[in-house]
């Protein structure tokens, strides 16, 4: 009926449905979810695991380390924009629920400028995480503000590939002295990528000065860990150092001194920082130095359990203890190993703590849950028939706030745990 | 073989073994428990329940409440000395490892010795908890420190019938003005003891001037909840209040002030407190005037369900808001009702807080656990299409320690939350 169609129409026609209920304007390729898997996402989560996605429908491969996509639920309906890593366990972050969301220097403006208010709300100074990935809805990214020196971690080929965008954006709104790409994360190689330290912004020189509870502190971001400098402990610092008033104070894994110094400023009698790093050390003596109280303070270079054993050979006591290990359970798999490190390591540290005394237990180990260390408090204190009172649960800074539907959002751990004689 | 006995004699040796393994020289009637019920004593808890108890070898019938006794394990082996109540769930509470410990004043002394020494190192000023149960040792017993007035809980039958020598222990110890027995709790209703006020020594005139955080306040221990004032939320409100200078703060469940005068003198901007007790909020606005900050500060006798209702309807904000309601979940089957009742008011609390405001959730229910908190935060959020981080976890106050192998001793959460518009 009316013109014929052109040859080959047919044939096309018979491609399609008769009914389109699913056309979405985008050119964007899509990542559907199997039936079901778009629970968490709709709670507030941001990530798709890659057994997660229908792949029949939407192969991974079919996407390159980094490339955006809509990701949509099994009935085809969209959740959101995304960037996508076939190559991870975690194969695609949320990045907007606008699946039109245009991923511009626009974009991280708006995001950045949220994130900067809250903490110019928490804090006088400009130092502080000034983006915590997914909390802050910029999964893979980290920000720490060292006064007008930006040290930025894009942990995902995602926001590798969106770095272009965000320097952009970082340069609008803070219009820093330097950006400092400190791409050094484990959590790279789980991305295939690259670990590299790059200035892509001005021009930096290091040590920088900051001040974290009217302490001041110099701090390396390019040769130190991670970005230089561990803003997640600032309120248990704060909450500990009132405590130490003429107390002998041991600070183990005490990298740069943030809580020793912070103890002897407010009145140890003498604080012992034990650090195997060297560099960290020489840091740490300096710190002191600047804060006056080098005079009470001592730095020994050695392995934390070695000094523990040697303490307790020579009946050395201490008043408080601070435990603020490295992650010693990165992964699941490494439970068993690194839970029987942290029994060892907090058994050695009540042995040489005295009646009375103090002991700051801590864990940055996502994966050993606070109830692990709890509970190993309470059978050391068994073990070793002390009495052992919590009398504080300490946790990240405001600056690392939680996101509740996201729970691989909090990792850190502090118990202040009293230690007497049992009775 | 050498003089008979007497008559009798055989009979009674009949009555014996021929060894005498587990010989106690201690005149006091032993409880039994059955096999593997000391598990959770060995771990450090003080409480037995009535089913752990072999009631074949030593019926709980043969004791009256209050009743000390020795307590040993199904093989007979001594756990420890505790009193007994025959009527309780909780039908015995250790007192002490050594079955021989003598009830005496000195026995208090030393325990409160120990509790006091805790507090002063916290606290520069002498208000307090002194005494927080379990976790000092002291089953069933809670001693609030208003300077040299103290308030005691003697919360069982087995701390009710030990206050002789506990009251000559606090006279000996602290020298006391005033020793005052606020014994209405209605954990008292589970141990069969009746309700009751008494000053036991000294006089007292109410109310009473404490400080807290620099703040002062009148506390009447006679007339007020519970003790007169909840000391176990002090660092959750100094944690808050410099987060309130230049803001519109609403203080529901407001009781006497603590966390609206403490905002209001970091500097909010206006702050309403909320309470339905008429007293309550007398004391509270006396506490403004007492602290300079009674221009900023308004009263409402209210519900604060009802408050909130209105407050909605009449499209009002606020930008902090603190939920510090008295505990829903008093029993476990109240979790239901209560857990409804807490969904209610957190919901209504978010939807009166301004785009980027702060809510202070807390709960004090032990049976509502922390984890259930934090999901219906995550689960109000979603509903009402907000971002909601939580930056701080609160807990009770040091002198409120939480013995960890007592879960009972950790019942105050505190949820400091960022509640900003979606993205």
């Amino acid at each position: 009926m009316g013109l014929p169609a052109p040859a080959g129409f047919d044939a096309i026609i018979g491609d399609f449905p008769a009914v389109f209920p699913n056309v979405v304007m985008n050119s964007l390729p899509r990542l559907r979810l199997k039936k079901g898997e778009d629970r968490r996402l709709r709670g507030g989560h941001l990530w798709v695991f890659s057994n997660e996605v229908e792949t029949a429908a939407t192969p991974l491969q079919g996407f390159s380390p980094g490339d955006p996509a809509v990701v949509e639920n099994a009935r085809g309906e969209t959740l959101g924009l995304a960037y996508v890593n076939p190559d991870s366990l975690i194969c695609a972050r949320l990045l907007s629920r606008d699946p039109d969301a245009p991923l511009d220097a626009e974009f991280f403006a708006r995001r950045l400028r949220r994130a900067a208010e809250w903490r110019a709300r928490l804090y006088e100074r400009p130092f502080y995480r000034l983006v915590y990935g997914e909390s802050d809805h910029l999964p893979g990214l980290v920000i720490d503000r060292f006064g007008d020196v930006l040290v930025v971690q894009t942990n995902t080929a995602g926001m590798e590939r969106l770095q272009a965008p965000l320097v952009a954006a970082l340069e609008a709104v803070f219009a820093p002295r330097a950006v400092v790409l400190k791409n050094t994360s484990a959590l790279r190689e789980l991305e295939g990528l690259e670990s590299y330290i790059r200035v892509v912004l001005g021009g930096v020189e290091t040590p920088l000065e900051i001040v974290e509870n009217d302490a001041r502190f110099l701090v390396d971001p390019i040769e130190g860990q991670k970005t230089g400098w561990f803003f997640d402990h600032r309120a248990n610092r704060a909450r500990l150092a009132p405590l130490c008033r003429g107390q002998r104070v041991l600070d183990l894994f005490s990298y740069t001194g943030a809580w020793g110094v912070q103890a002897a400023l407010a009145g140890a009698a003498r604080v012992e920082c034990v650090e195997i790093s060297e560099p960290a050390l020489r840091l740490a003596a300096e710190n002191a130095r600047r804060n006056g109280v080098a005079g009470r303070m001592a730095f020994i270079r050695e392995d934390a359990f070695e000094f523990l054993r040697q303490a307790r050979r020579e009946r050395r006591h201490y008043d408080v203890v601070v435990l603020d290990p490295p992650a010693f359970v990165k992964r699941k798999k490494d439970l068993a190993a690194g839970g029987e490190a942290y029994r060892r390591l907090n058994q050695a540290a009540v042995q040489v703590l005295s009646y009375g005394g103090i002991l700051v237990s801590a864990s940055c180990s996502f994966h050993w849950s606070p109830a692990a260390l709890y509970d190993l408090l309470r059978a050391t204190a068994r073990h070793l028939d002390r009495q052992l009172l919590i009398f504080a649960r300490g946790g990240q800074a405001p600056d690392h706030p939680i996101h509740p539907a996201i729970p691989e959002t909090e990792y850190l751990k502090a118990a202040f745990c009293l230690v007497r004689q049992a009775e």
